[in-house]
């Protein structure tokens, strides 16, 4: 069989093919992802639930001039491949490579980029809205899972966009599955939606049987007077102004060249739901959706998936720890949005699944619920990746830290997270938490440190605590030891120095000993101090440090504008200790994708980095 | 006629009273209210919407062991004085007296605090859910209006509410405004559901006509089988898994006792939908909804409004500047999430309604729906409070600056709010925009400043633009001049002095030039910085002032940490200057409510507390 995607490098090509070969197109797509992705991981699962979709909008719509807008972009893998980036494939997600999302200056066909969900409505909106007040005449195309339509964003969106009589069509692409299975009220409504075509059915045939008399005509004055309580809002969406079409089946490319050729002749907001099976075609994957949302590397003909091994993961820690925890205080509470098993809450969830809640693509109310929680005397532990934290910082602020709750805030992923790039490090909770009254805000440097502030955490009269941890194995310590409370504010010191200090944050302290046990084999000799807290900070160690040396490093996996560097500043200026200060961290400009060791040396401030780094500042040939 | 508020001195004494006595009470809630809020301003119109549901959910429910949870605190007047606080509701709003919104350290009865729209569901299902747990028997009722529904995290609440089997009832209070006319489908949908009724009765007498025959019970199984996919879904409400009742009218208090009796027995999520109106029983507030949300001060028996007068607002200057901006430069668009009267852009909608769209309380939204407008061409002029931005924080990072996206983002009610409080304060967007890459970031010290500055954001090749601005008026000018481009990162050296140097960021910097010319009167010489960008931030000027002086004065509207005081602090140590800084700003904990003038003095940067800081500092004896 001749190989079609060798010989697609646009849409246009692929407009030219015909119905038959776009679904011969479509095989050669999933074969295509599924070997690129067992060689080098990514987002498998979604990438192979959308291929036909992919094909057909494209085939159907007049791309790049109409815009495609894929939420959470991670399913736009063959989106990529059919816009030109099929001999980049390879490179996906690694450093200098192509992103694994969406990114308009990577191709004219991103329209939008991003990798966080449920904002494709309202981008859409906007350039729908545009393109109206323009004069141009253009398609906006939302692609938008069921997970992430729950999201309060997409709500917001939809709302908008459906009061609006804006060009806009909404494809929500119904897996039943967000990263894990979906939650909540939406997800319950598709899935009767869905049923409810066999009732659609069986009404036609009622319909028939009354025939074109009086009491068919009674009824159907009935049904039209009741229109507007009945059936225009019998829908969801339709309440929300929307008109809706479907479910249609999303790997059916006749169906759907048909039904988007269609709908492309129909103004205003439309919805297509479209029924999708997540991991499609890979048999391993769509046997475990879960494992297969971003599998890692695998054997391609066994579904082997290949061992990635080390110490234990903080997420693990975190997730194990916390068992314990709930079976001492049975005031203890899990709360995710939509992430048990990224976070590793699915451990407390097999085995105490009533006081674990998975409350959706909703990081807003999973705080604000948290507090509601709180404030009638639980102790919820809310756990969000520190960069889907930013969508819930109002609710930090407003609805816990003001109320002075102890709710318990673990943020994984903080830092740099690697291959999933930009839209994804987190890299600014150190700054934006700093700010705000009443937060404790940690970062543990191991294992242990982690599970002692976990236990901490939950003692009486504890503020809200803001726990901070990166993605990945810990030091690889032996952490299941007894609970030792960690006194509120206090830093460690790990090493006594001369010649400058090094103050740290977190996991990433880590680098800093190994250089410092480097430099110690060369006569330099440096203080290095485990900040723990950035909020309430040592002032005792800042002092002592101050008094000491004229020059300090700080070092933190966050931004070097407002962090841990810049709480030490505000106190040496403060206080009148004149050391000069060194920041290390994430520089003030938006760091791409890598693995994370690439780009730890990137920002400066892998261990080799930290190590020529302070012979430097101390004026020692490097 | 007697008295009867002048003996509740608790919802317990109300419970006593018959139902007439309830409608006689409501009646002097309301005088009382009118009267208290024409001497002492404060929200009337929506308190005075919900006095009889107020009275009703007291009556009904056995607070404070059920739980009353206000959305966007501002109705909760008439509950404040129902529950203890009716002798102290004079203090309403002021320095030192009771809080103009629910707070838990005020009244037990405040189950929840806060001023912010749409997390009350979120609140009530986290109370609830802890009850449950917790094996008590209590309800969680929250009240939220049309408008804060449209909000993402309510949907989000509601989402996962309808999915619960939680105890917890839903009162949406329905008076079909936010402070300006509510926007978008959802009030779309309320409106049509309200007029439904009539068609409700309408389908009740087709039906009965049919009689109980063979067709009735062919239809009555056709209903039934379709019943999923039409009668239980055909309210937006069963949609989302909650029972729906209403509407009901809000000023009925017989009908409300009624019904709300019957829903206490009901479990699992419920929706009761009220109508009311906004400002009832005040004739002047019935009939201007808008400017009656907020009025200030008035004569209560001829409904005028005692002028506030002075300088032009701030808000103001934004809005007629964007008018004439937007004739000149057809790309702009003017967006607002439910603000279009505060913020003033309520005049370029007057002139130009299709280039302004309010979308609702939805910041998020209002974010993205600006990022996809400004990658399709347009440069949109987002205005969003500074307080409220904190909702949509993700969405700047994630969707306007990582894509380096030409929004320009003006931020009205930066710094100290005054008798709004702990829940309006913008006191931390300086920290948390700091540490975001790409975007401008500055604050106008006075009209010009910010006319020029709306003008200069507009130009092609800028970035994102921050612009951040009080409450309240500017300093007086004379500002309609031609516009000024302001040269990017640029500060003003508004006074040399030898003595200190002072660097400030924004309408405050009008204090301090006041405190330095009373100190020049003493021959005591300060130069004197308006800073103008946080971002990029002036670092000529940072050079001059870290060679020059031996301490430094940092003054802004804003969070002591993270703000301009941190940037200078950074920026000294790592370039080691040994200046001692003095950071003035709000202090790290939440500042209460009061006017501007006396909180900004208890936070000791009013231009008083300038003139003896500097003198102190100097070893000046005050």
């Amino acid at each position: 069989m001749s190989s079609l995607l060798a010989n697609i490098d646009s849409p246009s090509d692929l407009r030219k093919l015909t119905l038959e070969e776009l679904m011969q197109l479509s095989e050669e797509l999933r074969e295509f992802i599924i070997y690129q992705c067992s060689k080098n991981p990514g987002h498998l699962g979604a990438s192979l639930g959308v291929i036909e979709l992919t094909v057909a909008l494209h085939y159907v719509f007049d791309t790049p001039g109409d815009k495609l807008i894929w939420d959470v972009g991670h399913q736009a893998y063959a989106h990529k491949i059919l816009t030109g980036r099929r001999d980049v494939f390879s490179t996906n997600r690694s450093y200098g490579g192509i992103s694994g999302f969406p990114k308009t200056s990577e191709s004219e066909y991103d329209a939008f980029g991003g990798g966080h969900a449920s904002v494709s409505v309202s981008a859409a909106l906007g350039i729908a809205t545009a393109a109206k007040m323009q004069g141009v005449r253009r398609q906006a195309i939302a692609v938008i899972g069921d997970g992430a339509l729950g999201g309060g964003v997409a709500f917001e969106g939809m709302n908008n966009a459906g009061a609006s009589k804006a060009n806009i069509l909404v494809v929500v692409n119904d897996n039943n599955m967000s990263i894990d299975k979906n939650v909540g009220a939406v997800h319950n409504y598709l899935l009767k939606l869905t049923t409810s075509v066999r009732y659609n059915k069986f009404k036609a045939k009622v319909w028939n049987f009354f025939g074109n008399n009086i009491i068919r005509r009674m009824v159907q004055k009935f049904v039209n007077t009741t229109k507007i309580a009945v059936l225009r809002n019998s829908n969801l969406f339709e309440a929300l102004g929307f008109r809706y079409f479907g479910p249609v089946d999303g790997h059916d490319i006749r169906q759907l060249t048909k039904t988007l050729q269609a709908l492309k002749n129909i103004e205003g907001p439309k919805v297509l739901h479209i029924i999708t099976t997540k991991g499609k075609g890979y048999k391993p994957a769509e046997e475990d959706q879960i494992l297969w949302h971003a599998p890692g590397m695998y054997d391609k003909e066994t579904g082997e998936r290949l061992p990635s091994g080390g110490a234990a993961r903080y997420q693990d820690v975190f997730g194990e720890t916390l068992i314990e925890l709930a079976i001492q205080n049975p005031k203890i509470i899990g709360i995710t949005p939509a992430m048990p098993t990224g976070c590793s809450l699915n451990l407390m969830m097999e085995k105490m699944p009533h006081r674990v809640f998975d409350v959706g693509i909703a990081e807003q109310h999973a705080v604000t619920f948290s507090s509601g929680l709180a404030i009638a005397g639980m102790v919820p532990y809310c756990n969000i990746y520190s960069s889907f934290m930013q969508r819930a910082y109002d609710q930090v602020i407003h609805d816990v830290a003001l109320q002075n709750l102890q709710v318990v805030f673990c943020l994984d992923r903080g830092g740099l997270v690697g291959e999933d790039g930009a839209t994804h490090h987190g890299a600014y909770d150190l700054a934006y938490f700093r700010c705000i009254p009443n937060l404790v805000i940690f970062a543990p440097m191991n294992e242990v440190e982690l599970r002692n502030m976990l236990y901490t955490a939950q003692l009486p009269g504890m503020h809200a605590t803001v726990i901070r941890y990166p993605r990945g194995c810990g030091a690889g310590l032996d952490w299941k030891r007894p609970f030792e409370t960690i006194p509120l504010g206090k830093a460690r010191r790990l090493r006594e120095g001369n010649d400058l200090a090094l103050l740290s944050i977190g996991d990433i302290g880590n680098k800093a000993a190994a250089a410092i046990e480097r430099l110690a084999g060369e006569n330099i000799s440096v203080q290095h101090y485990d900040m723990r807290f950035l909020k309430p900070i040592d002032e005792a160690v800042l002092h002592e440090a101050g008094k000491k040396f004229p020059t300090v490093i700080t070092l933190e996996n966050g931004t070097v504008n407002g962090g841990l560097g810049g709480a030490v500043s505000e106190f040496f200026t403060t206080h009148h200790y004149t050391a000069k200060i060194i920041r290390m961290g994430i520089p003030d400009h938006f760091v791409e994708h890598g693995s994370i060791a690439q780009l730890q040396a990137q920002c400066g401030f892998d261990a080799d980095s930290i190590y020529h780094s302070i012979k430097y500042e101390l004026g020692i040939k490097n």
